[in-house]
């Protein structure tokens, strides 16, 4: 059995004590958030996130890529939201790589250079959310702009901190 | 107070009751998730999933653009993920939607057209796993691309349904 087994058997339980089939799709606090991937961030319960609250996209680093910024514009145009909320966290994996090791590791195993960059921030994350914002505050077809609000989870101490800009 | 404000209460709250500074950053699981930024799915609660346990991609649609590969290669090659698990949902924003009418909507209010796909799938979301998992079969930077399996989460009844290939 694999580790997808077991998911897909937590899901049945779920959905057996599910009451919210009625929820509308549109986030009920307008709000779209944007983290990383890490495992260790279950930002539903570090936010006390309710189903129908938020929008939540995550990727590798918690960065601002063109495809955040087309999750961002389609969830204010179709779906209503006004806010951002963009949250990185330390001991992230794109702070401990280099664009250049990264694509010459890849390069040798496959012969390929990636056409995308890897996204690493090597200096600090703060650093890194507040150019984040300005990729959000530099594309004009994400239409709420003014309410962007930058922070840092901390891995050790759980603790999420404001990033001042 | 924003909204942002209240979240960043119930953040202080989770910190207080934090046992898990000791959580490598590599997935307990070995799985990446990949899904979309929907309010109404929290995939942790659905899949029962732990702190640790599993990297969680999100954007609109949980489709699979150059950003999702780039999360997933970095997922396998720097911390040791090998299954992908792919979930889409019922009554999603990405399944209203034509390409066109987006367009034609982004370029309405700002006179630009976006240089990206919405990644709309009118059709079914069904169809648009099979397409996604295709996209990551035939991406070579991606070491593991055997063990990757599709679902649809029901929004009515929170129900987890796999795709058959």
């Amino acid at each position: 059995m694999s580790v997808i087994d077991e998911l897909v058997t937590n899901a049945e339980r779920y959905a057996e004590c599910y009451p919210n089939g009625w929820l509308p799709p549109e986030p009920r606090l307008r709000l779209a958030i944007v983290t990383c991937m890490d495992a260790r961030l279950d930002v539903w319960r570090v936010l006390g996130l309710e189903e129908g609250d938020a929008h939540v996209i995550r990727n590798a680093g918690g960065v601002v890529t063109a495809d955040t910024r087309r999750s961002l514009a389609i969830s204010q145009r179709l779906l209503d939201t006004t806010e951002i909320m963009l949250i990185h966290h330390t001991d992230c994996g794109s702070t401990k790589i280099t664009e250049d090791a990264f694509r010459e590791c890849v390069y040798r195993d496959t012969g390929i250079r990636p056409d995308w960059a890897a996204e690493a921030f090597p200096k600090n994350a703060d650093l890194d959310v507040v150019q984040s914002i300005a990729r959000i505050r530099a594309d004009e077809l994400i239409p709420h702009r003014e309410r962007v609000r930058g922070f840092v989870w901390e891995v050790k101490t759980g603790r999420l901190r404001p990033v001042s800009r």
